[in-house]
């Protein structure tokens, strides 16, 4: 019901009276091996943003489509900007919203390489208190759901991810390709020497662009992991929409 | 059939093998007065783009939804980025698409504010020798067709807009505020005193947000530009794929 | 009478609280083909500034003599700096004059390739309320009267400029190279190729580097063009005067 | 023996040729708590550090004391310097060391909150094929030994922490803190809810701005972990001085 | 004769084609007290540019009359911008100018503000091996001459500056305001405690802006000052010229 | 008594309770001839501020060791960040301290290449009322003693700095080289050409790095040039303790 982008400026003045926060999905388009879409990443933090349409006290933002993946880029197909220009990308996004009197958001994540930008995006509009945002990353709100689901460290394009995105976008999941994706990947992210973290990109560790084991991918796990993630957020919506303001903002020197 | 983002990373080695050339829809999310949503210009940049899927010889990569709209702040649910911003995101986007092999690219645009940033992409993009990538404003293609149509000068949310955004997206026009959109819209673009341009924003010289004459519009005359821009984008389409790339790129020193 | 930079600091104390705006002429040191001297967009600005010496409320600043002219550069002579550049040097340059109490300027203004940078100072600077100074074209103020004297489109070192020049520094024009001129230029500005715009670069275009009819210009033309627009330009400073500081910030939010 | 802050430029020449690799301590200067000085993770750097002087194939750079600490600002003697600052200081100071010839180095690092900036210059330093110079933490080398010696979740001036400190600065401990700073440490850092990560600052937290179980410190588990720690840095360097430099760049695109 | 924006494209070619070196007159708009015109120190630069114009392997570029005068800022009229943006703007200039072949220019300064981003402009295009363009300050070129001349320290708006605007501008000096200079000036630059310099902004230590003996001028030590700095300069152009340009670049490491 | 990095956060808020100036020590790690450490700088500056422990109106902060040194690049182990990047790195530095309340300090500086950046610094923070922060180079504070002790015009490496390195880091001095030294050095800094300063790299004009009488160092002759600055120093600290605060800020427009 309130995709911003689908009001006029007549009703976003009422939806924005009405509204608590903001929804934000970013994502990205990049790599995920030869079983998923590029879009993977930014197809899922729409899908969990969308099911915020349903709420009055919610309106729902443009998907930013683009992230930081510079780290798959020897794979074909990947797209993305600079930590800082994506940054200020989402930044400068949030403080206009802010102008219409808008200043609690979740930030939906798609993409693990978008964190830290989004976590001094979320700094950034709290110390200047425009917004109270915090990202959220919905795979970081089921880990011990998915734990139970599958044996596998993963990491990206794996059976984790590939379930969901068989969920939400069952028409984009090519299964047969799910035994390629899983004989070229790692086990885990990257690759560690003595304490010293060295996978600087994708490519210097996994041959598929896939780390995880994505053939033990389900719609059924999808479906699973989708609902538990989707209450996740709504219940984070709750609580920011109880959280008075004041609570929001940084606390003083001691 | 080729939006990037539906691909897996092998197809899109297919792809963008087979491609000449990217089609990047950019559009803003902004007011558009009381009877077209705010996203009406990444809409209509993203209908144009897709139908260039159609095309072996294209990519049409994901749409970015936010630009360049300082000027429409005061209306509820403007969205906006700075220039630099904007300029950085598109531009960097492209770089990354390049490293794949396609230096070819038309920036499907559907806001006229963000016509200086992206002109600006193309002239770095094109200096750099990394990709051809001009701007295309879609009505600037069918200016004449306008003409013949409406009796305005417009600029905003026009007859020319909501016609096209009628035929694009049906579902969200509305028909009834048409009527609000003109008797608070201004005839022509700002305000100019003794030729100095003074319309710094929109709330300057429109009361509705709108500028023309938006109840001129219907879906025929959206059809018909629709049809026409779009035989203009893919004639443009097919002039890229045939222009040698070395004829793209700076001429020398005289 | 009252070119800033003659005054000493005492005598400017004096100027400046009798003034009520300042005018601040730009331009570009570029080429304009083989009939104008390179300097004739900051020799422009420089004669309509000079006119505003006469008045007791406008003080007149420094020239400055280079700008936004990268689409020239592959011509003898030429001289730019980036747009970002060119901005940062005229924005701070009225920050600092503000700080004398001075709040209204004119940016006289010789080369369209400025515009843009110039809008956006002067948007920066009304956004932060520290001063009015909206740009103004000299050509944009007599566009009907060149349009009754000159069959042309034009757009560069064409008749138009070439009058002009002709009337403010008639030593520095080269009337037997306006042949020469007018059989190297292109009709019009740029290239358009079903609604993209293509002539990144004048040399994309033009043989000579002029756009438009040169052979037309006449000094008489240029004598009445300079008075027209002169008298435009106080018309504009006379309206500055009377409109309240108020009147001039940005409104608020719908 | 080879500070090269001691040696003369000739010295430098000598031990630059007979070096294969750089070590860089990195760290910051903020609150560990009412038991640890400001200097805990500058200090634990340099000492780590200069654990490397004892060998040939190896120089050390001096140590850069202030890092991205704006987490710990609201608590006394804290100093931070910007994401970007730091990044630009470490990357700069190390493109200068390779003008010299020497191409790879470990960034020695003592504070979690300069990983990412770390990480960023590793990587712009190898993909500009300047340099390689992976980030290694000392905590990250030996964390199944610190899960051995306490019973901690831990992240700031904890257990582990204090133990090192213990070790290495016997002079600097507080023995008699460590109770207060327990006693108003939280056991883990940050703050979840709902998956999304909320703890901004310390602050938001920890009263005494301790994370863990710091009583659990003991001088013996320092040298422990010290010991353990060290042996890791060694076998990296030995790791780095064996691997040709061609094998250090990026791969190129698949 | 070669003042570069008084020639069209087509003479710029031949003068560039003939000339060896630029000549950039660079200075400053801000307070030089009661007695000295705001404009001295781009006057005087000019002044000293111009007599370049006789010369057959020089060009003369137009003046840059706005530079590094924050410490001014407290007296009427004063304009400065940042020493980045003059840096830029004077760096982009050269840059530009260097595009048409000419790689050696002399930046003829007459602010001492404006010293070092002179300097950093110098070394930048040094490095680069795009242009060898050291900066001349006129008064370095004749200090001698001035001790002679003058008892006094100075500094600003003093005998020596004040006998050279007399002799350039003979107009614009105010000779019965030379007393007020004087009774109100210090003696020497800024204020020194205990080695530290202290003296931020010129009203620190100078009640009338001036810092010197101003009263001291005469229009013939102006004369003599600028013959002997005039000659100065062309000595060094005459060097320039004479100095292979492969002379001129950075050495390489020891 | 009083490192700031050596103090808990809880005795540093007792410390910073009492001191009412902080002392920074800056300097560089660069070539300082055959004789001296590349250190030098960052140890004398070190030195200098650490006598200020004794005070406890004082506290000392960590020292920097890399600064503005880029035309000491062709010479061994010379490290160096751009002056953009050191001055951001002292004045955030800085920024966070006042956090705490400590509005003054001193900028004890062993190295003239950074000088720019810090008088920089100082004007940003005093502009902003965020800190009275003035450089204090400790040459500055005893060239009259220098004058008398030596005969040299000196610059880099030169008796007066030896000296020093020699009663501050004895061990680090080696004084069979200073022959070395002097019979490869220049006599006094950089080159002058009819006025204009040509020495943009120090090996420009010097073959062993070193500018001055090496040979005219003893470490007497560094113990009173120790002392006398460390007077100075302390004097200085003594005046800032007692300057009101008010006083320290900028003054208003006149």
């Amino acid at each position: 019901m309130t995709l911003l982008a689908e009001q006029t400026t007549t009703e976003a003045a009422t939806a924005l009276e009405r509204a608590d926060v903001a929804v934000l999905p970013v994502g990205s388009t990049e790599q995920h091996g030869p079983a998923l879409p590029l879009g993977m990443d930014h197809m899922a933090a729409e899908a969990f943003a969308k099911t915020a349409q349903e709420r009055d006290d919610a309106v729902v933002l443009p998907t930013i489509p683009v992230g930081v993946s510079v780290h798959h880029r020897q794979f074909d197909g990947t797209l993305y900007v600079s930590e800082g220009t994506f940054e200020a990308f989402v930044r400068e996004t949030l403080e206009s919203l802010a102008e219409h009197g808008c200043q609690k958001a979740v930030l939906v994540n798609g993409h693990g390489g978008n964190s830290n930008a989004l976590r001094s995006v979320a700094r950034t509009l709290r110390d200047e208190e425009t917004m109270f945002a915090p990202p959220w990353n919905w795979w970081d709100s089921v880990g011990d759901l998915a734990d139970e689901l599958f044996e596998e460290e993963g990491g990206h394009a794996d059976a984790m991810e590939s379930s969901v995105l068989w969920h939400v976008r069952e028409d984009l999941i090519r299964p047969t390709e799910l035994e390629a994706a899983e004989s070229g990947a790692s086990d885990g992210w990257g690759e560690s020497i003595h304490g010293a973290s060295l996978g600087f990109d994708t490519i210097d560790f996994s041959e598929s662009g896939a780390v995880g084991k994505p053939t033990h991918a389900s719609p059924d796990a999808g479906a699973q992991l989708f609902e538990a993630a989707r209450d996740e957020l709504h219940a984070l919506l709750d609580w920011l929409v109880e959280r008075p303001l004041e609570a929001c903002w940084p606390r003083g020197h001691v």
